[in-house]
């Protein structure tokens, strides 16, 4: 994909802005160490709290990482005064959720006036060795911002 | 279906003790009201934390939830000595995750030797109001459990 | 769902004019026998041209005839004027598609402004046997009808 | 992913033999110009018996395209005497089917014993223009060949 051209200039400190009002961000102690038009990689520790009966992440946990980081990559180029929903996702889980810390990288494939369309990967991260754990197809839509 | 006959005596038993094991049904405040062999229903409270922008669930929640029912529906119809893994879902997020509680409804479509396919609705329950927030397709496959 | 009013009041003509430009009914020898608003069945033969390494129906053809069903159920709710175009679906293969014809059941589970998501069961018809051979999640978009 | 080393040392002969047994190949006119350990590339023409309302390829059809392209990328890391059967598939609809051409290009994500994960892109071709129409991610499963 090559016309990644945000709408918004200021999609960047639109799309932070979104991050801290979204609670759950705080709760899985997911950060964005990577933000582009079109792109963002999140990531967050490991924690016992999120495990299934294996003492590994539940299947959820990494849809909830990359549905986060699907929908930055998907809002950084919208138009200003948009909103971001997910209307449906797909997730493959392809090894076990261990390591000390999880990234989600995703990618927006198509961009149109009404959805986005992204792909997701999710990676456990030991040491120097980064696995593929993930990986998701998500349909967002964009929603005009409602005044409060 | 008809053939939901449970091949393990002890099915019950132990999807209770898979239950107990899962730490993340502690962190979520997940129970589990209704289990019979094929069918599991999942309960959760609203929690703050696990909200996105616009204070309601985050659309991994309900996945999270919804994965978890269709796991027990479908472990309860294993053989003894079968640990169960999901190999992917899809979930369409259909309203707002706003509510006093939510309810994941899994029922096994196809259940196999090796895998098992489950038709999973979650709802948001407030007051008498039972609605429908999410509907997800899960497939899930039997490993031998791992002497520890 | 209860609130499955059609907008068109010409609804069921709209759905029978889409069917019959449709030139792959034609060539999968697909019928339409049931279209009440948000509910749509189409049927079609075992036709050995269709068939994969097995000599049963390759995984895509189930997908046809269920997208297809989809599309007709959600756009029995839509406005006049409205095309509709998949957006997505989700299909998992159940039984092999063995038989002597087949038949897809959608139903509308939800249906807004600008999208619709279906659910679909795919049959497989042997004399007075009727088998459950895949379930597909299918969403898909109205977009105005361009003028010709 | 590396270690794309095929099990079986007839593993390319085994997969045209496939290819060769699927009527649905002859049908749609598919070819498969490009065959690899873990990827493989089809193509087929343009063909107006396979439409919808728009004149378009109807939305299954690069489904038939794409879970082919998976199964031989699939099987192509299989065991002697492996059978492969689509288990499940999702696919993203991107832009109409509309082309002389349509290329799906098929790459092994993750193989397992039984289990391979498949990331599919299907393509519209005019000319010299290549364009993304469709992603797809396919799960398949392994299964002994029955002696005839």
């Amino acid at each position: 994909m090559s016309e990644l051209k945000p709408a918004d200039p200021n999609w960047e400190e639109n799309c932070r802005a979104f991050f801290e009002r979204q609670e759950i961000n705080r709760t899985f102690g997911i950060t964005m160490p990577v933000l582009r038009p079109g792109y963002c990689e999140l990531e967050m520790p490991f924690d016992r709290r999120f495990t299934q009966q294996d003492g590994v992440l539940q299947a959820g946990v990494p849809a909830v990482l990359g549905d986060n980081a699907g929908g930055y990559a998907g809002l950084s180029l919208f138009p200003a005064g948009s909103n971001i929903l997910a209307v449906e996702f797909k997730i493959n889980l392809l090894a076990p959720g261990r390591g000390q810390r999880f990234q989600a990288c995703a990618r927006v494939v198509k961009t149109g006036r009404t959805l986005t369309v992204n792909d997701i990967e999710v990676f456990a991260i030991e040491g120097e060795t980064r696995k593929l754990i993930a990986k998701m197809q998500q349909t967002a839509i964009r929603v005009d911002i409602r005044p409060a």
